[in-house]
């Protein structure tokens, strides 16, 4: 377990890494003509300064650096002089501003797709105005490339999911449900340092620590807007496992929080007591002959929908086409970027403009719904090259593995 | 482990249920002179069906029964002919509503504070008007009295969380992080059937878990508007455990998940191997004995501020004013109304203008955070009667639990 640090400096990332990823915010800002912005959704927060707080950052493309307005916690501190102010509404921004004789420009930014009505209104009218350029898009295209820094990060999660999810045999027992199942991989990812949280982009999104499927559960069409549904174990929370004994035989499909340091990888495995079934198996290696392949499709340039479309060719070809990301319900899509939020930039669907680019983070996922045997697939998380091939940061063997 | 039901009615309260909660829900509508609504904040749409789901509920105190438009899951039914439409866009739910014969009247509510700003606009131009009336602080009060239903659902929570308390001394190792110890804690929660989600009005709000603190952890400012904070285990999620080894003779403040069903209680006790100081003893009992008054205080008709008031002076008298509700920073409050999210009304807060009614539930936190010591302090749920006394919920044993 490592002790956290305890710097208060508000900006945890240093100069330089701040600016790489600044001069990427700018240039989506400035192809949106936004002049400036205020962001205060926690994954831009924590992609602007490596920590989250409760509070603003104002950028702008005129400003070398942001300037802080923060609400929560109080003990903060900023080496750039003036460039952070302790708030208590958010009324207290123009005179501050302007104080500082900051022009905002033409065209102001908020995060108009993750901000609630009232609050966006409130903040544009802090500057005598309605809110008019949103600024989510701004900030998904530029998170969307990550730096070095951030691939490390992401690299590291990679590891840590690995060795937990080659661990899961260990933690079967027979006669468990999915639900106990889960909970001893809970605890064994939050061993390995896995933070728990689960960072979505939109309001409706919920899960907990992630999917677990077993027999006809995996059938149970989605609520939200994951790959995979399942019932959950409560009404209130419909998705995954919901108590359903592990069978013999019966697949189990593992995808699971890959979050140790506010970024997150996603990885799904299948695991087994017991033999497997001929056409498990047979689902299973067109999975991992999907994800090869749009691995090696993965170069800067390729349209996102392009890859959707060869995965569904293979699955076509290989006779599962009706059970192609689900049966009762078909999710539309074959795989999305990942970061900071489980569902960033690109998505990998039919409809998709995301073009490839290096440093796109790209999980694939082709699951099959098949019923009588249940929710069949994996999924690996991919770094977009400049060079071929993609960079695979999902390392655990891709055969079903055996729970006994 | 319970499996849950897999009925495919829309409404899993039943009509008499679904009934009392609408009536409390237009009672409010009319106050605000709100003559329709869309709803689509999962906890507003839980409190109307019993579920969740993806898509809208229309609510007019004109109807009988509310109109459901889902997007996803697409296997419910409804049992009320014409109530149930699968929609994919928005946009359709005009027609429909027009094609029913209903007027959405002068004023059509939103909820304006859970919603973002581009969802809002483009659900109120579905009617062809721009956001006007805000169904949010309508919902807060409608959900702010509980059906006996709720209060049976909350006491089961109050029970279930209970036990798993009265557990954790079973837990405990010596020389465990206070991370590690959380996840043991996690582990039994979840084993009685705890769901793990944490939800929360406010998109900025975020928590894995809970919260256990221990050493000058528990007097680093809270990121969040909890009561407590504490650095956490990353910056990306700053509040909490952070890796602090658990010292003989340092109090141990557990406040952790309590959703058994949806609903949830908010509990916290305090534990400690070997002996605890004479000063955590004392700040401890007067955490119990505030609680205690408070309770007291609990009937239809009293100022939340009131109950406020009395616990500052308790603690003004107990020479504990200036580590009440934190020491380097101050929680503004004392305790919240809880039941789906863990931050409804009423709010006990000096300026809240709250009055207390029967069914309200309450979690009442009285806090202290010592130098040197460390946080120390209880948290009850109680039920508000129409009778005195008030019902406590929580019932775990409130002196410090020992770990040896």
């Amino acid at each position: 377990m490592r002790t956290v640090s305890h710097d208060y400096e508000i900006n945890l990332l240093g100069n330089d890494e701040q600016q790489r990823r600044l001069s990427r915010i700018y240039s989506a800002m400035r192809s949106a003509g936004i002049t400036s912005a205020l962001l205060r959704d926690n994954a831009d927060i924590y992609y602007l300064t490596g920590r989250v707080f409760r509070g603003f950052a104002y950028v702008s493309p005129a400003l070398e650096t942001p300037i802080y307005f923060v609400r929560r916690p109080n003990h903060l501190t900023c080496s750039t002089p003036g460039a952070l102010h302790l708030i208590k509404r958010p009324e207290e921004i123009a005179d501050i501003i302007e104080k500082l004789g900051i022009d905002p420009g033409e065209s102001f930014g908020l995060e108009l797709d993750a901000i609630p009505y009232s609050e966006a209104v409130r903040l544009a009218a802090v500057f005598g105005r309605a809110p008019e350029a949103n600024m989510w898009p701004v900030m998904r295209k530029a998170r969307s490339v990550k730096t070095e820094r951030e691939l490390a990060m992401l690299r590291e999660c990679g590891v840590k999911q690995s060795l937990v999810y080659e661990r899961i045999p260990h933690l079967y027992r027979e006669g468990m449900t999915d639900i106990e199942f889960q909970i001893e991989i809970e605890r064994a990812l939050r061993l390995e340092g896995c933070l728990g949280q689960f960072r979505m982009a939109g309001a409706d999104m919920e899960i907990f620590m992630g999917n677990l499927l077993t027999g006809e559960n995996g059938d149970t069409p989605s609520t939200y807007d994951f790959a995979m549904g399942g019932a959950g174990a409560d009404p209130s929370l419909p998705v995954g496992a919901d108590g359903t004994v592990i069978r013999p035989g019966a697949p189990v499909m593992v995808d699971m929080n890959g979050n140790f340091n506010g970024y997150m990888t996603d990885m799904t495995r299948m695991y087994v007591a017991g033999e497997p079934s001929a056409e498990a198996i047979h689902a299973c290696k067109v999975s991992q002959k999907i994800c090869a392949e749009a691995a090696a499709m993965m170069i800067p340039g390729v349209k996102a929908a392009d890859i959707y479309n060869r995965a569904l060719e293979i699955a076509t070809a290989e006779g599962l086409e009706k059970y192609f990301m689900g049966h009762r319900y078909h999710a539309g899509f074959v795989g999305h970027g990942i970061g900071i939020e489980v569902n960033e930039s690109p998505v990998l669907a039919p409809r998709s403009r995301d073009i490839l680019q290096a440093g796109n983070v790209i999980a694939v996922e082709p699951k099959f719904v098949i019923p009588g045997i249940g929710a069949v697939g994996i999924e690996n998380t991919y770094i977009v090259r400049a060079e071929w091939p993609a960079e695979r940061i999902t390392t655990a063997r891709e055969d079903f593995m055996r729970l006994d």
